[in-house]
């Protein structure tokens, strides 16, 4: 078959420049045009997309450090230089090869970091099908950062009633719904972040009982001993490092820690040494690191959740969108000097 | 009623005679002798035992710390100054006012570090009722150590057929089982220890499919690389620090680790620091800090499940047994120092 009648476009990218050690750099990232066909090849099971929202998430700090060649996961995981990053995304079907998808259909998942993207469907790709609430949230508390607050909360720290929660980077893109679901669960709830105006959105918008900025502790361990004169019954840890110290001297018996991530060891060249771990053994505390990914199988059950509580108001979710996929290197590289105050996401297209 | 026939005795003591920091050293225990009615008061529930094996446990270090007057955990674990140090052991009763002790019973619990102890029965103290096997074994392979095994390995560790078994001190109380039950399992295991003479007895007696002499290996992950070179699964953790950096390069994808000690630690002023605790979000692990004595309630299923294989010599439990409460203090001590070879005890008496 011909290809007469293919229309094409350009098709800006994010692309890495250099392998990255330390803190990454705007510089690190380049736009690019190129040119792409707004038509998948017949017979292919391919989606062309056209991407709408971006999400910027630490993990891509990881994905962007050189590989080790030995280890096949490392690999598999890394971005290549010259090639656009990628990451999850809101987009629509333009052309679509695969019986899932029709023109105009609405999904999130896997994409790349460009205007378009040719994606092959799988089992981490998902359809929308409830638009009555802004599209940018399947970036975020409908997505995987929803996903991982749901789980990393429900499942894995097993919450009781009445309970202590602790949540550092509680104002990021899971950590706000961490609060939000510890309150529901009828737990007290402490959240840290890295200024005073997120100390007052998490008392003020996301329910926390109490916060801090954990930029003014100069005694972490202190500032949580005077939150939880008790001790702590459940760690959300998305930072790792000092503050886990703190925290390990801080939890009380058969407590638990539910580690999605530790944004502030990601940077580091020498990550910071956790020197308390024989707590975990006097303590009898339980650690278990998890990935949202691992859990798309309860995904419907969250949203079956989590949708009543949107569309009534019961959940606040704040967004910070980068306009525009040229602000999309600034935005990404932000979040490691905790300049987002809410979600940080790319908006690339309305429609 | 008066005190007319009741006879009494030398009671030689351990005495603790200082708080330690770093390394324990034999002058900070002593022995003193006091004396001891060899009857219980008339009206007590208390029970007069003779002493005869006493378990030398790491965690006695632990003990052995100045208390921080702040928590109460703390102080509640402490030893006091010139007061006996305690711990598990097996004992006869000599004189019970207790309805479920008679004289002549045999018995295992927390005892004090002397030739007579008055206990009040707790439900940590257990009955002896098969005396077909060591009773010395009460103290190891049949108390706390076994039972440390038997529950971190089966219910913490979860083991699949076929996985991968790492095992640090694995010719210490609890290692030499954990490598035992790893093979009844159907897994391939791994142990370190501290000589030569350690990692031939490992692999001759305890079934272990390979194993090291960590003091010997520059470098521990390199040795962890050449046994596991797909990476291990699962992880018992009785040492800590360097070791377990190590393991966490070397874990596979949803590994677990079951913590019941972290020796390498407790005579440390500056513990060394785990820096690469983002493992447990990369890898997805489950890190699970235990307490035999929070599983008593399991005591009796496992007492069925590993008499028969001892009756039958299926299990090999190797003892290092010092003579004499005097040679208490150095047996202990030598724990510190890897001297002991397989479980370290104290014979004190024999019936």
């Amino acid at each position: 078959m011909a290809n007469i009648g293919v229309v094409s476009a350009t098709n800006n990218q994010v692309i890495l420049r250099n392998y990255v050690s330390g803190f990454p750099k705007e510089s690190d990232l380049y736009i690019a045009p190129t040119t792409i066909d707004l038509r998948v090849p017949p017979g292919s099971m391919a989606v062309l997309v056209k991407n709408l929202y971006l999400s910027c998430d630490p993990f891509s700090r990881i994905r962007m450090e050189k590989p080790d060649p030995s280890s096949p996961a490392s690999v598999a995981l890394a971005y290549s230089i010259g090639k656009p990053i990628s990451g999850y995304g809101v987009a629509k079907a333009i052309d679509s090869g695969h019986p899932n998808y029709k023109n105009g259909d609405l999904l999130w998942g896997r994409v790349g970091w460009e205007e378009y993207s040719v994606i092959t469907p799988t089992p981490s790709h998902f359809k929308i099908h409830h638009t009555d609430v802004p599209l940018s949230f399947y970036t975020g508390l409908l997505g995987i950062p929803g996903l991982t607050a749901y789980v990393g909360f429900y499942e894995i720290c097993s919450p009781k009633k009445g309970e202590t929660v602790f949540v550092s980077a509680a104002s990021g893109a899971v950590g706000q719904l961490v609060g939000q679901f510890a309150k529901m669960a009828g737990c007290y709830v402490v959240g840290s972040a890295s200024s005073n105006e997120k100390v007052n959105l998490l008392k003020t918008k996301f329910g926390y009982d109490d916060a801090f900025n954990y930029k003014e502790e100069r005694d972490l361990s202190a500032a949580l001993k005077r939150c939880f004169p008790e001790g702590i019954d459940i760690y959300f840890e998305n930072v790792g490092g000092k503050m886990l110290v703190a925290v390990l001297e801080n939890m009380r018996t058969h407590g638990r820690i539910a580690a999605c991530g530790m944004i502030s060891q990601y940077n580091l060249k020498e990550p910071e040494g956790v020197h308390n771990l024989a707590t975990i053994v006097y303590k009898r505390i339980r650690v278990q690191g998890f990935a949202a990914v691992e859990f798309f199988d309860k995904y419907s059950k969250f949203l079956d959740f989590v949708l009543p509580y949107v569309r009534e108001g019961k959940i606040t979710y704040i967004e910070d969108i980068a306009q525009g996929l040229e602000n999309g290197p600034s935005a990404l590289i932000g979040l490691f000097h905790s300049k987002n105050v809410g979600k940080q996401l790319v908006e690339v297209a309305r429609e």
